[in-house]
């Protein structure tokens, strides 16, 4: 895993891609934007090889459920394409993180491409042919999922600007496209219907304060960020018209696990009458998850919530949201809403989803 | 203001006093325990003069609703002792910090002491006679607190041992005793019924992480250390038997003023059929205050949310909790439950509390 700092000098390069994959004379690499350096400098995480990228999803260089999806589907093909034992390399890739469901998926499917393929050779290509494949359906899932959301605030909100929460961090770091919940909110920036994005700290690793203020910022949009713990108060005053979240992973009967700090917003939203809007692309449903108890909740290190006491410290990376306290789960295929088992099942099956199961 | 290491290299000493009067012979002067350097280290700040007492206060190196009130009536004996002009002292110490109403009942008391006074160097001491009445008192207050809450939480969870959520910090450091809600949890575990104390971070500057855990983990009760967001975690898996806070101003008709995350909580712990118990001296209630609207919340520094973002963050200081989410409040002179005007009245007209309206 080497650093590779491409921030340029007049700032006023585009932000560069959350991640690429570089034919390179010595073999192919992957390149990630590492965000846990953003923002004070844009770097790329070159990685040469599997324990590389394990490690740099371990570590949230790369994180978000839509592109671990996308990073796993070509960890594969760099084991494929370095000759590695591609089940191997499966294993550990889907062993780095237990929550987003859509790093399994994404390393199956490349994996389903590589076994369908004929000889070695053209096995290497179908697993990079398949990630390439879902790097840019992720991308087109995002303007559908944007376009699906910013219709359902609309109608949900006809009195014109918005005022959107969101929580941790769901642009372009985490997708192929412009993200999920955050491209919902940049669709009713450009559309002038977005009055204020509060962008949550998120603690303990700040996603909200380091990648969303960082994304909203780029963008010009009018955003103003806050201690997780502050958002009781914008809800007591009124200052919140819905809160748009991503997911980790939502269950068959709609549960939706995500980032911690999600379920005190969802029971906020409904003490105070808010629309509680997740948006995912099918790919995160797991109909094979039957509910929320059933999801496995990451336990991370408890020095991430202090140093000093880190023995002592809780530190759940994920909480799980119940379908009863979801107004709406809005994925490319269209919107849940209520959120029912029935529902989900029928967008996953409208979707083009390859089968890996 | 000059720092004095107190740093015991054994590291068995007690805990130096949270604020205490030394009598110099160049003159008096105020040594506070610099909380903003604690746990890392133990360091007495020395204020010389009012001035260096009210950069204490704004920077919260001294804080906590009854220990600013205790703050405040010494800074009162400290300009009296100088011979400085006592109203002007008392006007720059009531401004220091808006929310806590203590603060300006310290000050005030002290002034009342020097007004009443026959002669100036009997007024200095009138002053810190007040100062120090206040102290004794506040310790005072703290035990019997102590008792009211665990005869409280013992009624509503007759089970046995308690698993109790704190926010922010409470204890020793914020009075002249052992706190508010922290003195509460502290008796529990001293009877051998506190299972769990839940210590939430309290972003943005990190109270209960630093302080609350340093407290606990100096009396060795079992607590653990979460990310604020991680609460709800905790109610939803059951793991919660009541919330425990302290107030920084409590309305006359209830409504409870304290540090931001205190409302979310107290929305959690309805929606979770958990007691949201508010412990604070008598002295904490206003009943000049009509109503939660009429409280003037603190808005500080973007700095505190986040460096690169600051120009673009919303930081209040406190939130609002109205009384019909409280299941009681616990004064030194009894419980308000449910939480009416009428009883705090009452609890208040009973405290020996000086007027000094």
């Amino acid at each position: 895993m080497v650093d590779q700092h491409i921030q340029a000098p007049d700032g006023v390069r585009p932000p560069p891609p959350s991640l690429r994959w570089d034919e390179r004379p010595d073999g192919p690499v992957l390149l990630l934007l590492d965000q846990t350096r953003l923002p004070a400098e844009e770097a790329e995480l070159v990685c040469g090889d599997v324990p590389a990228l394990v490690r740099a999803i371990r570590t949230l260089a790369v994180r978000g459920a839509p592109l671990l999806g996308i990073a796993g589907a070509y960890g594969v093909a760099l084991a494929a394409a370095r000759g590695e034992d591609v089940d191997t390399a499966a294993a550990a890739l889907e062993g780095a993180r237990p929550t987003a469901v859509n790093l399994g998926y994404g390393v199956r499917r490349a994996v389903a491409a590589h076994q369908g393929a004929a000889c070695g050779s053209e096995a290497a290509a179908a697993a990079l042919a398949a990630a390439k494949a879902l790097h840019l359906e992720d991308a087109e899932a995002s303007a559908r999922m944007a376009r699906h959301g910013l219709a359902l605030l609309d109608e949900l909100l006809p009195a014109g600007e918005h005022r959107v929460l969101t929580h941790c961090n769901t642009g372009r770091l985490v997708s192929g496209g412009e993200g999920t919940a955050f491209a919902v909110a940049l669709a009713a920036h450009r559309a002038g219907r977005l009055r204020t994005l509060w962008v949550d700290e998120t603690r303990p690793l700040l996603q909200g304060a380091r990648l969303t203020a960082y994304e909203a910022d780029g963008h010009g949009m009018a955003y103003r960020l806050l201690a997780d713990n502050a958002a009781g108060s914008l809800f007591a005053a009124g200052q919140v018209d819905a809160v748009l979240i991503g997911a980790d992973r939502i269950a068959a009967d709609g549960s939706v696990a995500n980032k911690v700090g999600s379920y005190p917003l969802a029971v906020l939203a409904r003490y105070h009458h808010v629309p509680f809007i997740v948006v995912a692309p099918t790919t995160t449903v797991d109909l094979g998850t039957a509910d929320g108890a059933s999801i496995e909740v990451e336990q991370r290190s408890g020095q991430e919530v202090s140093g000093m006491y880190a023995p002592h410290a809780y530190n759940p990376a994920f909480d799980v949201t119940p379908a009863e306290l979801v107004t709406a789960v809005v994925t490319e295929e269209g919107v849940a809403s209520p959120v029912t088992g029935a529902r989900l099942a029928e967008l996953c099956a409208r979707s083009r989803q390859v089968s890996v199961s």
